[in-house]
């Protein structure tokens, strides 16, 4: 059966990994979100996404085979564009150990903060059937790799101080994907300050230099 | 209607915040805490809870007036003992700042790791009704001043370097919650060596001063 794209082709433009273009979901994609979001993803039915689009049970079947594709087609475009913007951070960072962590853990935050909807999926996806668990689970732990990746090698340039890095580096993870659970959009705080605070809390965590710390704190990061 | 206690008697016998005694939650609280953390709130019955516990729905009725109301029993079960586990904790360490924030984190990691069912089902709490909800969360943010105390002590005795307290708070709470989400009972690492790790990581997170994350490093906690 054809199935079309799961995400429509974003516009052309401007793309920063701190100023990302919004998801554009396709309408199905968008109104599951908002069901999955408000009832959980056992609490939602194919009869409820197929209403709130406005189509027919059928007419969403021929776009996907059933909920867990809808999900899994989720879940994909989330941890897809995480990947994306955190390779970009990365690259804009340069070869400074500290820049590409600082980068990597606010554009994370930027991440939580600003997609809390569908960042907050995540903490679902032990209901998949474990070959797309599995699928899921592998490019979260790509996500994973890279920030320990930025604390191994603050580590050995001697500007971290740090006893587990693996461990360090998923109660980072678990830390960050926290704010896409209590960040209110448009409420006291701006993504953008979070994710400063975040820096600094971060930085602490990885046992940051003086030095490295002074530059959180004073904005700059290399 | 009369109800039941939602939790039976627990045994007399040593309690230590440490290794505190099982929950010992009454079988339609225990059969709704599996129903819960399988398919979501929203996706569980009371007639799914009726036919695990094997009582007929009235009988479910004489007890719990509606689903929710069981879920705020669960729900009031895990932060009741979170709250009497920390002030234990707190008692503990007596007046040392730095050692309190340690039994503070010790305690919550190792109740995330030994209870992982009940303690995830924090994260649906916003499914309930607002005067539910208001109730949990001011309980919540007990435990959350708690912690965020041990912190502005330990800035205030010039132990801790933090410098946004209530966010650090916040920020370690999710980190250590996120145990509950990953943590493996009889995996590879033990509840207790889980704990060890997170001491050191939350000692670097309140940027510590050396002489307490050597404490913390060399098993010490005063």
């Amino acid at each position: 059966m054809p199935r079309r794209s799961a995400v429509a082709t974003e516009t052309a433009g401007v793309q920063t990994w701190r100023q990302p273009p919004d998801l554009a979901l396709t309408p199905i994609l968008s109104h599951s979100l908002d069901a999955f979001c408000e009832t959980g993803y056992h609490g939602t039915t194919v009869r409820d996404i197929a209403r709130r689009v406005g189509i027919t049970v059928p007419a969403l079947y021929y776009h996907h085979q059933n909920k867990e594709a809808i999900f899994v087609a989720l879940l994909d475009v989330s941890i897809t564009r995480v990947r994306q913007l955190c390779e970009e951070a990365l690259r804009d960072a340069g070869d400074d150990p500290a820049a590409r962590f600082l980068n990597l853990v606010e554009c994370l935050v930027l991440y939580m903060a600003n997609s809390t909807k569908i960042a907050y999926l995540d903490h679902e996806f032990r209901v998949l059937s474990p070959e797309h668990r599995k699928s899921y689970s592998d490019k979260r732990r790509d996500v994973e790799r890279l920030l320990l990746g930025t604390i191994q090698d603050g580590v050995d340039a001697g500007c971290f101080d740090v006893a587990a890095p693996a461990d360090t580096a998923r109660a980072l993870l678990g830390m960050i994907q926290a704010v896409a659970t209590w960040f209110q959009p448009g409420g006291r705080l701006s993504a953008h300050s979070v994710a400063l605070r975040y820096l600094d809390i971060a930085a602490h965590t990885v046992g940051a230099t003086p030095e490295v710390l002074r530059r959180v704190r004073g904005g700059a990061r290399r």
